[in-house]
């Protein structure tokens, strides 16, 4: 079980109300590579994964939920002080009629979020190499958002996203080796 | 952010291997009404709900995942002895060749989790019905779930998770009278 | 079996040709919380809701098919003397290169109606409370389409079904009422 | 705008409890080709088609809905009787712990009914080919359903329906020919 | 087995970057009746279409992949030379954000590529009725596509393409026919 | 552009008529981790993958057809004898009563096929290690298959394949090494 602390894990700044960047955003709420879809991948990936490797899974699923709480903030902070209209210009026009401002688990063109973005196998290679590739594409995400914004309080906290989702393909590729050497282990005696 | 302890809510037990009925669980692991919804619907709603009941929204669904792993960790009990003939005929072979023993959030019949089946309309009052709702029709789910089980060790873990659904329906009724006594309240100054 | 009559419920107006608003009118012709999944929603309930509430839900369904007419009058009316070169401008260019100006069950954001959206469970206060959510969310959807638009004459149509929205989550809250009164009556003798 | 009559169609009548026929049964229920499909397709072409032909489309989508009533009736019919073990054993075990023996607009394999089963283009040829298909296809439907039953009654009503498509189809390949010769005429003068 | 050619069916020129004009050909690409829900839906019936037609549709299929390489080329033509605030501009954004200037299966507005667009029901006529109607509505979206641009040399190769879909309609009409004689003559000995 | 070859890449044998069999198979021919899914996801990656590895993304992704095409083969092969009685009893009734024998892009539950299921980000690296990920996620799904079946001729043919999938995934990590190595070279010059 998981017990909420009342802090998020690294501080988020937007610069400016930027309802079309929150649009953006969304991308890493609820769309593909998002937060909410590397959370929950390796969250449901600890039960059948090898015990070596639990930790690792355990953790950074924890922690992806501090980064999704991180986007939510972000998004809420570019949007709150938007009125209807300038969410209508910004694009989010559509969002507000389903939405008014509250969030949703849907991707910039506004796609709503699905189980069939993520996998899981009962093979630990194949469920570690579906992390790797989850990570990279997440690191190519924050790169993307980062090319369109100049806004450097809210680019520091996605510099600082895009960098933790580095550390955790170099901590899924480690996995994969672990996995290996226990297989070579095995046959070997 | 959350921080994870290695711990159930609740302890779960199970009378015996049974692929079949862990397929039946599937319904609240990655169903429509299921504990992936609840968790995540009310941690989506508290950006926006008023601060009186954000306390609520926020209680309840850290609950909710550790309610998802409790319905995982009875998953993976009832299915954990079984071979891969036993999982085929118990009705799991479309699971098995997909997914092997994996958990995966999709419903009973495979259809994947779709955010589809939550909403946040930023308007309090259909916010809270909306979780309501949610709550009532997961109460239902595990009403038929305990109905077609006999092993009673399994029963009462799911006896004890629909109270819960039933004590968060009246919390989220509650909170439906502190926003309209709130209002109340603004219109008299 | 229904009879068609060829008039709307309510007389549409719209004050201008203004595709940008037709299209946020699409979420509620084929949105989450529009009038397709109201009353397919009770059609569909129907059939295992007691006796003694049917004739709220055939009522209610039988309505809500004349507001999907009249929100289709509105779209129609908005665009139809809209080039594509203005649909496009309005936003509309991904609609329009795949249904001309063809309705479809559609979001604002091009989203497709899904079934997922709605729910029967069998309970009936399950059921109702689904209901009355429904109903909850399409009022706010109402509401969030009459702040975007100074459209008097429009204004007037969408604040009649509105008003209707009301009413119906009135009358589904009674039947909640009804249903739990039969409960207690039925334990008493 | 539509009302209701509470008389079907067509008389509906089983020859027996039959859950397993039901099952299949919910293909035209909420399948890909089955009469929610065929009613919301029709209904939805009407503001765009020609004037000449909308009553063709108004007149089959109205009727369509009453069959889907009676696909709901014999499906309510088959399954009233049966207990949760005997609705587990045909099948309908994963429709049962979601859905109790409630309707639901999904097809036989339990996926939710979606908008992208029908198309509307705007286009006058290309709608009607698209419900001739429809009707061709739907036809094929109640083929393959009248030779997985032995039940003549249920058989009746199924032959009944089936015969209904074969007409519809051979209405929209008439309105095809009305729109060319239309088209025609028009060159000419 | 296929084997590739490099080379296009018919040259691809764009007049100039047009990363919007990019977008709407997403339609063709990844949507409801683009060119690979065309060439999956005939590559896929082959199986179980009679032999006298199996050629029609190996030859048809095969064709639309060269055309889903040809609006594949007009697309990364379209958008190579633009910077991702071009692409922001011209609306997308959002799929940006998600997939850079990579290419994506899904539509205009940004919804992913379905099978539930398209249908094989084993019936012969059913499934040439639904590939005429595919052709038809191909042909009514290239006709927006052409309406909404004035590039005479993304015209060309668009008006090629509607050409093409207009043959292949015929074709499939001849094909019912065949079979319609097909069943008259097996009747007649 | 492609051109159709009238022979399997390896030949297809079956030892039986085994419907069952056939509907688990369907997983790798609509489902997430298929060969449909495979084809279409590098042919699509080819047009922003650097050249130096376009050639392995279009000989695999025309292979990956060929794949499709001796699945498609296999499950026409354990099915044409069947009867439909048969069908039901093996699992695919729903199958059946909307396609027939025919065959259809969903995955052994019935799910249909969604382009959800692949990505492509536009980042080399990124793009490769989704492909990595896919072929292990393939090589365990054909392991699922042949542990599931006794049929010695139908376990050559996948055998075949899951081999083919060891190879793939050896010729994409490669390419991972390729871009890496040009990376570097471009930093030092």
């Amino acid at each position: 079980m998981w017990v909420y602390e009342k802090k998020l894990q690294y501080p988020v700044r937007v610069g400016k109300c930027d309802p079309r960047m929150a649009k953006y955003l969304m991308e890493q709420y609820g769309g593909a590579d998002g937060e909410l879809a590397a959370a929950l991948r390796y969250m449901n990936q600890r039960y059948t994964i090898p015990d070596k490797v639990i930790g690792v899974l355990n953790d950074i699923s924890t922690e992806e939920f501090a980064h999704l709480e991180m986007i939510a903030t972000m998004i809420f902070k570019l949007t709150k002080d938007a009125t209807p209209d300038q969410l209508v210009e910004a694009g989010l026009g559509a969002h507000f009629v389903n939405h008014d401002s509250a969030l949703y688990y849907e991707n910039a063109a506004g796609v709503p979020w699905t189980a069939t973005y993520i996998q899981a196998k009962g093979d630990p290679l194949a469920d570690l190499y579906e992390d790797i590739a989850a990570e990279e594409k997440a690191r190519a995400t924050y790169q993307w958002l980062i090319d369109i914004t100049d806004d450097v309080d809210l680019q520091d906290g996605l510099k600082f996203l895009r960098e933790r989702e580095v550390v955790h393909a170099q901590r899924f590729k480690e996995a994969v080796e672990i996995i290996k050497e226990d297989r070579e282990y095995k046959k070997v005696y």
